[in-house]
């Protein structure tokens, strides 16, 4: 058995992982921390799980993980905490995933210039690899610092990785139109948060500005080999799980239908990516670590549209680090990972 | 393995049913049948299942499904269906599931005034056993023909049986305030049931004429040893799934708080049941098993208000189905049932 | 013209209250006052309201709402203020309609075991009435303050009041279960507001404890002439507005549906009371001053359920303090207050 | 009073046009027709206006709407309906202003590509006009056929209008990327429709086909002077009511915030614009016939991203179609169309 510790669990992503972690046939959890309800059982934060994990949490004390016994912690914390709580000494005792997006960029004066706050341990990028498993598999086996990939990114760069490595189109011209439900908010008491704010309600944010565009352009531009800079807009909906990408670019003269789907087939034994026709939707990966992405070649506008959808809680967050523990610990990456999802949920 | 077949596999019950089969470690799905989708596979109409369950759909024909080898038939069909299709001579083949109400009340009289349609096998209700597992498990074991109880019944009856069998209440009194999230309501294509027609809407509906009545009176009665009639009300809740069942009565004269918990201790080693402090809250069961119930005694007006909270699409159908399975066919009843609520879901 | 000015304008109370009075072709907005956000536009906070009203925002000092000008002042504050800012001298210079719950309750004692604080000018609950303007409508005219009634308690004595002043029910069995939107829970940055706190789930609160029910009870039991205590019990809807209590008592042995027809009658003339056959919905009454109010008598349990629906902030809070005005100062009390409800909406 | 009449009354824009002819102080409901619901009244499929329009609904035969007296005739009729409906005869009986897509475009023959049926009075094309009033208002006023623009169209084309107009954008290049409330798939019995199908659900839908797309191309290409051929992607949100356009395009070298600004100060006049600052909300233009329109320019990419918001039975339906009317018979244009949406609702 895994041994697993969590830090941050009472966060939404947090609280997705120690579902997924109490379900898994080979994880057992032995510490559990909350920076706002130390004390408590995690099942009085979230009843649903009682009876299935009711463990009390931890102050969020990185000493207290480091000596928990754990065989992997898992950091699902606010930016720049990982950063300054990660050490080589904490990597010497136990894996590491980070959930957040501390270590996701591989240039720290990226990071400060998109998250406006230090990096607490620069000198740990080099040793850190994004966990985006469809892509970095092989690097990752054997990896001792995992940063999770964000939500909107993952579901973004699975979406695009095929047309862009394949030089399929033209990577200046990529907008990325996302729309996320409204857990990727998380759990804070945010007035824009409110069932009465978001209900009935569909809007922009962070139009230009949001910080996991450089993430998406980092994982583009190394497949393009090539600086790509592209158009990433987050939307709100007001639903509670789920993320469609819907990614648009123009493509090279000539590309065919064959060739995209050529391209694509990258993914075909994957267990994780399913390749749909048309619209992927939200609710059939809710609850999972599921990928759906279908395309469509406008052949009026000389453009591709090309849709991915994912569960930002699931392969957005939860569900991929448990991916990346399964590859982390030589388990078969399905184990523990729902592929089914209930209809309607 | 158990060898499982679904009629009705494509109405919402129908088709968690498949989900949870698909991923019970000790069952195999041999046949589905779809009246509407015959010909098509199940993951066409239900995507989010795709590489999962990718099984082609038979037509909804009984001779089929008696001879395709099933250990078990689980049928989800529309009033009056099921017993047109049960007879002696498929019992002696499999076991047979109704998730219909076909079965449900002994009398087929009563079935007839309530469901305004002739019962086509009312012979066999003397050898139907009602499958309310936690009220009847030692009859169910080895029976060959299960009903399994409605949605609004199930929650309904967890939620009152301890005070009913215990005398703690004035049976007279019972009045059952209850609250169903819209796949309730089924698949099919109603003016009603449209997304602008229930979303930011809540209403009664079926007052003093909804067809679960008779058979929470009839269990309860049971209960009781005496006759109980009791109102119960109906409302449609703008979420996807959940019931909750608000229930009120007057406590009999000295009852104490004590007395109370002790009358539903009988449930402590119950392994779907949780009792909670207040009022339950469908989210916690959602996508689960799970019955949670709580009561508050309002010293003022004399008046117990008891709650309980279930899954209607799982506990109050598919769930139940499959613990009904699990108990026939010698399972620990917790086989493939999820405890566990993801929270946001 | 009518002046009017507004304390607590920027919760979702005082805001509807504010849309009201821009559109209300006899009144004029003199004055706003805001705890959370004095200096900035009410248009800043309310964006939908941009171009329609975009006064700036006082402090919430009731000096400076007393020197307003304003003919009438409406309070829109937490539990405990009102009574505290309310003098005979203000009284001399304004009318005042309290939308709080400082002055409902003729009794200071009741008040003060209900809201567990003092009542800070109890010598005027004498001189306030309750504006519940279908019952009172003739003690309101000329009065100086009146207590607007609460969202649940307008909702729940409007369907009982007939039922109770006639003496076909049995007063000693009333139950009410109340379902509200979830703007009824305020606008204040509280975990259990959340979206995904509230989204897909269905709860009961304040069971057996809900500061409504006295004042329920206050006006059932004047107009039985004998004290009444009741059961009340509110549920929160994953839906942004709207209030439908079920409302469940005996009837008196005899009462024929003829009998509670002409009960009923008492509001034929009403200009925002319709009744309704069966269950009323929430979405007819959506934005709305109207109640829709709907009954059935079970002959099986000889129960009577009376429904009634309104809007919460409408006829509930706001809408319903401006018919107060309306009558105050002798207008046709529809005046500014819409009857049609948009569906979808 | 304007004596009005409309077929197609009981569908959602059909229904929200009654709402605001009852509410219209100038206009007055001479005729309302229903393919579906001929012989009941209009409030008992819409209880909501009941007391407010209790009109009975004729069957939809034109030649009876032809002699209703009406000075108007609104068509909320399916595709291809008005086009065999209207006649020279009928306009010189009556004004009409069409909700459908038959008289919008120009062109007969992308008509028929893009709604792949034949155009029945082809003759008329000439003498109907577009009826986006901002942009047309001078042509409208005098005409006998006014062809109501659809609810994406009037959004993406309001939001671009000025920036194609001015030069300041590449049209090769705009990305409409369109979300909607489901009331815009109408009042139809679909299973896609259905709540449990929508809800916590977000999907595109018709990529590259959608039906909108020529009409935009129509407007802006003649804004621009040349051909415009763009790229329109709609989605389904789980909300009732509201749409939101991001549109994405190149800058032209060298233009600044300044000169967008400039183009956009075109609107400041209307009554029925608001530019705002980042992205607009649905919300905020819910129920109301306003559309907010914001922008933002990336730097680093060279686009600019132009969001306009409105609700799509409003202004995307029958609060345009009223305000056409009020143009075609010198009101204001605002009379009886609502500029302040209720916050929530």
């Amino acid at each position: 058995m895994i041994k697993a510790a969590v830090m941050g669990a009472t966060g939404y992503a947090g609280a997705e992982l120690v579902r997924l972690l109490s379900g898994h046939p080979e994880a057992e959890i032995v510490f559990l921390a909350s920076h706002s309800y130390a004390g408590r059982k995690f099942s009085d934060i979230y009843p649903g799980m009682r009876t299935v994990c009711d463990i009390t949490l931890s102050d969020d004390d990185i000493a207290k993980a480091a000596s928990s016994g754990a065989d992997v912690l898992f950091l699902a914390l606010p930016a720049g905490l990982a950063s300054s709580y990660v050490t080589p000494a904490l990597l010497d005792r136990m894996k590491v995933i980070d959930l957040g997006a501390d270590y996701r960029l591989h240039s720290a004066d990226t990071y400060s210039a998109w998250y406006r706050t230090e990096h607490h341990s620069s000198e740990l990028l080099a040793e850190a690899v994004y966990g985006l498993v469809e892509i970095h598999r092989d690097e990752i086996r054997g990896r001792r610092l995992v940063a999770n990939p964000g939500c909107y990114t993952t579901c973004s760069i699975l979406t695009l990785y095929p047309l862009v490595r394949e030089g399929l189109i033209d990577p200046d011209t990529i907008v990325i139109d996302a729309k996320s439900g409204t857990s990727g908010a998380g759990r804070s008491e945010k007035l824009g948060s409110l069932f009465c704010e978001v209900n009935e309600n569909f809007k922009a944010y962070g139009v230009a500005t949001h910080r996991h565009t450089p993430e998406i352009e980092q994982e583009l531009s190394a497949a393009a080999g090539r600086d790509i800079v592209l158009q990433f807009t987050p939307h709100l909906v007001p639903m509670n799980r789920g993320i469609l990408a819907t990614c648009y670019a123009k493509l090279r003269p000539g590309v065919s239908d064959d060739d995209v789907a050529r391209a694509y087939s990258m993914y075909k034994d994957e267990p994780f990516i399913r390749l749909v026709d048309g619209s992927p939707e939200t609710r059939y990966v809710k609850g999972t670590n599921t990928v759906d992405i279908g395309w469509r070649i406008d052949s009026r506008t000389g453009n591709i549209i090309a849709m991915g959808a994912i569960d930002n809680l699931g392969k957005g967050a939860a569900g991929q680090a448990v991916q990346n523990m399964n590859l982390l610990f030589g388990l078969d990456e399905r184990t523990g990972l729902q592929i089914a999802a209930g209809s309607p949920f």
